[in-house]
């Protein structure tokens, strides 16, 4: 049955499609039978559209899975069935569970347990709130399509971050900005598309797991964008929010902090203008007359170009302030971007470093920002490399709410061609001690909020989707997505059971399609990083696009971004004693652990210190044998990804095989290119052999 | 009273639009007076729509300048005047000017000469043909604007060269491919443009340097201009051939090989199929039927992804003979482009050299083409960079018609941004001997024909024009397509000359006006050089649009063009012994002067040989030190211009003098670029010092 869209997939790319979500029809025979006693009945104890999200998706999976047409009822008395309910719409002392059972986790929590009444067995999905139910129903058939037994069925979860959020990069022309995965699947031609069908399985998808907030166009506001926020798209946008609201996702919008100007027609857009504070005021009761529950705007002001409050010698504060003030009334939020940095940097400036930027323009803010502010900072200093140290201002801000901003699209890592499966990166990222309080304030700490008890937090990431048949380019980079959902749920999660999870779910049971998988993208961030910029030295990519070597495409120009590889060394001087004094921005000891050569990390070395090409890495080998060696196996490495996956050709249907299998080949090319021009660049520059005598050009 | 477009350009812009062909009022008396008693009358003794272009050019002229309005008539018997008059159609005698005068000229030579017949004085324009004639005009009109005596004129002129093209890089989107001056005068958005007035004027510009060829479209041949010879466009194409032949042009096409597929519907385009044989005959048939003096075709064919006859496992020679045949009932020509290489080269090879290419492709063809077909050879054998050796297939096939290549568009020398005159580098290649045939047979005496009495041969230019109200963009960029004609008439012209006209036309007589524009220009191309590539290296650009430096920038590339920087040296090492063998492809003794460290030429150095940073040049500089030397003196230069141009504030108008102002400011800043992007890479890989201590980052 699935949704209506997928009547528009061609069958072949119908697999591609579902992504995780599918429901494959259980051939286990005895497994079959114990379930069908539950899954004939669909007990429905509360009524809202989340609940008919719930309801749709089981009778969805149960008919594709058991072939069997469950009936919804909210009379309980006869039949085993599943029930769903809150703890306020039924009697949980006649099942046998204690009326607290869920007093310890919050709103969006839930409990699935197997119950009791009358000899009658029961599958409870539980919610404190109907959300925690739509929530509940997606665990619990993941546990289906995992075959568990339900018999002792006894689970509670709740989420950890209170915003789990996607940002869609999508332009209304229809493009989307480092997009690697076709159009967006809201907007073409400056219009919105005639067709909302797909954004419902979006929703599913994101919904399955654990996503609540969607903002749902680019950073960057152009022209058209600007006018999302008024009467001739806000129709629209209220048809978007509806869609995600059954799905529990609340809808968010980027906005053009030069509005009052363009769309106003003031004169001017500066935040302590009394016209100005009006105009938004009236903005933001337009809007939620449109959508009640809107979450919000994203701002990138004062960032690229874009406008912000500095034309008006106003700073980030007063800039965000003047909207939070216009939405506190109707409980939205600001959510506020840190990557603001000079993007007109002269390359022959050695002393201005971006990596700095955004600790130093918001770091001297603190306690300014109202508390429906939040900083949106990216998770590292510079913009979302392969290998970057953690931003210095993640627990910096005790009474400015934080947020992470982490990129699942592909950017900088292969772009959805290469092979890169970031959960791995995201797990060091959160599990990275701030020592903000002391030891132990690892940044999950800080984005859940418990650290600084932030009345908001928690992560967004830059979505990876579009309108390919498979959501994301590479059906391997669906990973990340789902990834994201769930570490955002819950950062405890390890790399291994999220990975685990998925694949079951995507791709089924087999052991050694299971093997191959996990095998391929455990070992693909390595396997990226090996084989592009080294030691965290990052850039090193074509401008522009950014896929691709070129070594110094960054080096002379104006970004901000350089190596300052010459004859002897390479690597930017960040320390306190001979450098931009960068490392001071960290709380000790990881201060002292960047600044000194011996105690830095060699992973992040060249982010930290220009040495010379001979300077031996803990590992004992050279910097410049480090980026030989590291250069040749990452190649080989892709040859091994490429012959694990042909080892699937019989075990993967036709178009995610080849799928899969024609990215794997390109990456195999984009990798030899990167390691070619890596090696032939610093030996050109060293003039060091390969101790092993490989081709270098 | 000009020609109508004019009507259309900002009163302000006017003198910019004008060119050279200004007609300032005479404020010298006597002058006017002396000339005024000739100017009031034209005796036109011919008649054709050549020479209404000629009288109307005089009619202009002489309203312009004294304020008169000559009349035209065909009896000489009462007042003095300018006698327009072919050597057919008047009595040589009556004038006592032997009837022989012209025999020792071409067909489009002239006479001009002051005359007496009855006591009356005349100046007489006397041409073998009506183009002569036309030519004699503008020349005449030249020496007025000079302020010559006319008393003693006794001038003898004809064009060395037989074509004098111009080569149009216009696509139908209204794009010039390599335009740095606006939009086609064409072509707008895949249509013609409504309005064709200003053509004209292009075309009298054109005409009064003697250019007689001109292809209206790009080389490069997309979809739409496929059909420039089908029935959807001849009609005007004819249009345009006509406003060209008042003025002495004749008018071709460039054509896309595969069009016998595009258009003709056939399935093969190969050259040897009879199909496709009686397709372009008939073609070509229907283009002569519109166009009864049609030129002929300019084709680039297997080349930067074009289609030609290797698709079809032919050669070049078929390929061109297929058109030749077709269109030699019509006495039309066929111009096939040599500019052909692999263009997705391996970086990594270092056999493969691009060089070597047009030599390797053509050479081997000798006596296989037609004797319509013309081989149009680039001057260098890579492409147009600021400073090339000659190509080596100048002179080495006896056989074939040739002619030379040479780009007006400054798309590698500052793009109408900065200022570089190239008239200086045009005589330099025209007067390089070749010793084809033994010393003394330089370029211009191939190209001419005379060497190997070629039955077709001349020199084409790639247009450096627009739809800007001054046609080139950088005003001073007219002075290239100025000198370009004056060379195709005649190559001995000496720089000095050919600026001293160019100035004195286009900005008068002021001597200071003349001694601060011919600074710059002579100075211009070797400043250029200075701040750029060193040394014959070439590239160094940023990829696609080719402006700015980026040493590395094609490097790792797929278009042949690399420099083999490392921490030693640097050059490409084409060589006989040790290198690709290119050297060998030249005549003795430039074969071993090339060849021979010692011997090449410092300004070519690095094309030929790959030498240590620490090399002495003859200069006795090292390399290091003369990379350093120039890039400091080549921005110093820049600085000089712009002080020798703004002492010109009030000599010059305000739309000229700002445009050029404004453009060295560009200069500036784009020389400083230069200078501190390869002086820092150049520091960095051969961590030699600057001798005196420059600012090198």
């Amino acid at each position: 049955m699935a949704s209506d869209f997928i009547q528009h997939i061609n069958p072949e790319e119908v697999k591609a499609y579902r992504s995780w979500l599918q429901y494959d029809f259980i051939t286990d025979k005895q497994y079959k039978i114990d379930m069908l006693k539950y899954c004939s009945h669909i007990g429905c104890m509360t009524q809202s559209i989340l609940i008919e999200s719930a309801v749709k998706e089981l009778q969805k999976a149960f008919e594709s899975m058991f072939d069997v047409q469950p009936n919804v009822t909210d009379d309980l008395s006869s039949e085993s069935s599943i029930i769903l309910a809150t703890d306020k719409n039924i009697d949980l002392a006649q099942y046998d569970v204690p009326s607290d059972v869920l007093s310890e986790i919050n709103n969006e929590g839930y409990l699935i347990k197997h119950v009791c009444k009358e000899n009658q067995n029961h599958i409870l999905i539980l919610g404190r709130s109907d959300k925690g139910i739509l929530y509940g129903t997606f665990h619990f058939l993941r546990l289906l399509k995992n075959r568990t037994s339900v018999e002792s069925l006894d689970i509670i979860d709740a989420p950890r971050n209170q915003l789990r959020m996607i940002d869609e990069w999508d332009n209304m022309d229809g493009s989307v900005e480092r997009g690697y995965s076709g159009q967006s699947l809201y907007y073409s031609n400056h219009e919105f598309r005639d067709d909302f069908n797909r954004i419902t399985d979006y929703a599913r998808m994101l919904s399955s797991v654990g996503i609540n907030a969607i903002s749902i166009n680019n950073v960057n506001v152009w022209d058209t964008e600007t006018y999302l926020i008024s009467k001739r798209f806000l129709p629209k946008v209220t048809e978007i929010a509806d869609i995600f609201r059954a799905y529990g996702i609340q809808l968010f919008l980027s906005i053009n902090y030069a509005s009052p100007i363009e769309l106003g027609h003031l004169e001017t857009a500066d935040p302590l203008d009394a016209g100005v504070q009006q105009w938004w005021g009236d903005k933001v009761e337009e809007i939620y007359d449109y959508i009640p529950d809107f979450g919000g705007f994203v701002v990138k002001a004062d960032s690229e170009h874009r406008p912000g409050p500095f034309t008006y010698g106003r700073d980030h504060a007063d800039g965000a302030n003047l909207l939070a003030k216009a939405i506190v009334p109707f409980d939205g939020v600001i959510i506020w971007r840190c990557f603001v940095y000079d993007c007109l940097q002269d390359w022959r400036d050695r002393n201005t470093d971006r990596a700095r930027a955004a600790y130093d323009h918001f770091e001297k803010l603190e306690d300014q920002f109202l508390d429906n502010v939040i900083l949106q900072i990216k998770n590292g200093p510079v913009d979302f490399q392969v290998r970057e140290p953690i931003s210095p201002l993640f627990g910096a801000m005790p009474k400015t709410n934080q947020m992470l901003e982490l990129q699942i699209a592909q950017e900088y890592t292969g772009q959805q061609v290469d092979v890169c499966y970031l959960v791995p990166q995201w797990k060091e990222i959160l599990d990275f001690d701030t020592y903000a309080h002391g030891e132990g304030t690892p940044i999950k700490s800080v984005v859940d909020g418990s650290l600084y008890d932030y009345k908001y937090s928690g992560i967004v990431g830059v979505s990876n989707t579009g309108n390919d048949s498979n959501w994301t380019g590479h059906t391997l980079a669906q990973a990340n997505l789902y990834g994201f959902g769930r570490l955002t749920w819950n950062p405890d999660l390890s790399t291994e059971a999220i990975t685990r999870e998925w694949v079951q779910a995507t791709f089924g049971h087999d052991p050694v399609v299971i093997e191959k998988i996990e095998f391929i993208l455990h070992q693909s961030w390595q396997t990226y990083e090996n084989y592009t910029a080294p030691l965290g030295v990052g850039w090193m990519v074509n401008p522009g696009h950014h896929y691709g070597p070129n070594v110094d495409g960054y080096e002379y120009d104006v970004w901000g971004t350089y190596h300052f590889a010459d004859r002897d060394g390479i690597g930017v001087d960040r320390t306190v004693e001979t450098g931009t004094g960068y490392t001071a921005q960290y709380f000790s000891p990881n201060d002292k652990t960047y600044n000194n050569l011996e105690s830095c990390p060699d992973d992040l070395l060249l982010f930290f210190h220009h040495v010379p090409y001979t300077h031996k890495l803990k590992s004992g080998e050279t910097v410049i044998q480090h980026i030989y060696n590291t250069h040749f196996q990452g190649v080989e490495e892709v040859e091994s990804f490429i012959r694990a996956w042909d080892e699937l050709e019989d075990k993967v249907d036709p178009f995610r095989f080849k799928n899969v299998q024609e990215r794997l080949i390109k990456q195999l090319k984009n990798a030899k290119e990167w390691r070619d021009r890596i090696n032939t660049y610093f030996y050109r520059k060293s003039g060091i052999k390969d101790e092993y005598n490989r081709t270098i050009y």
